[in-house]
């Protein structure tokens, strides 16, 4: 097993683990980016996340997609998108790996937090994350508006 | 009152009204950003967030304070972090003109969304946000981890 910075060529596997996600958190349909878009918005002039990846045989089998958000209370912290681990490559330490891989890049970016979020019903993730001693705080809601 | 888009100089009474939210929210010790950290990393060569400011008898009496996220179902979106009037200044409308700002600089960015959060406690925030039909999902945990 291996993890290593993302590849422009590895959008096809990316979306794929993506849509997986998806389905699991319950909202299939809610995927619009396309293989296309990934790759121009992550590995063009201007890109607008950066990404982990592992590979067990040469294979890309989980993820970790990240970007930086901007706190008024913090400053500077990183946003882990997503964390993803395909379900046929769970309990091997893929998940853990790519974590601490972005938690090693959020510090060397001088971030002063790593943020994500989690399903209030997701117990084996929320699991992963206690091991980590961090803070899950429910009293915010996500408010959102579509433009499209 | 003028909504305009915000500037270096700016950074004085953006930081006060940062504080007066974290006073709100009942978190007055969680801000350790300086003036000077929101004058660089807004304003240098690679800006970490974008600001409008709404201005009434040429003072700046609230703001509006966002960046870019990426959506991995949704791409490219507009992140609201802070949204705030002063205390005396409230019920004017000014929220509503720098709210309705910033999501035009959404639109005009090309953003699919526009996201933001909101304590699950702050009634008149959420009855603002419904009356824009946005939607508000509680189903999610912020985790974050400290990295200083």
């Amino acid at each position: 097993m291996i993890v290593r910075k993302g590849r422009e060529e590895d959008a096809t596997v990316v979306l794929e683990l993506i849509r997986e996600l998806a389905v699991y958190e319950k909202e299939p349909e809610a995927v619009i980016v396309t293989e296309d878009q990934l790759r121009e918005d992550g590995f063009g002039a201007d890109p607008l996340y950066g990404l982990f990846v592992a590979e067990v045989d040469s294979k890309v089998v989980g993820i970790s997609l990240y970007y930086y958000r901007y706190s008024t209370w913090k400053g500077k912290c990183l946003y882990l998108e997503d964390l993803i681990v395909t379900e046929a490559h769970r309990g091997k330490g893929l998940g853990k790996a790519l974590f601490e891989a972005t938690l090693n890049q959020a510090k060397e970016d001088n971030c002063t937090k790593m943020n994500w979020q989690v399903l209030d019903w997701n117990t084996p993730a929320i699991g992963f994350y206690t091991s980590y001693n961090a803070e899950l705080d429910g009293a915010w809601l996500n408010g959102s508006i579509e433009l499209r």
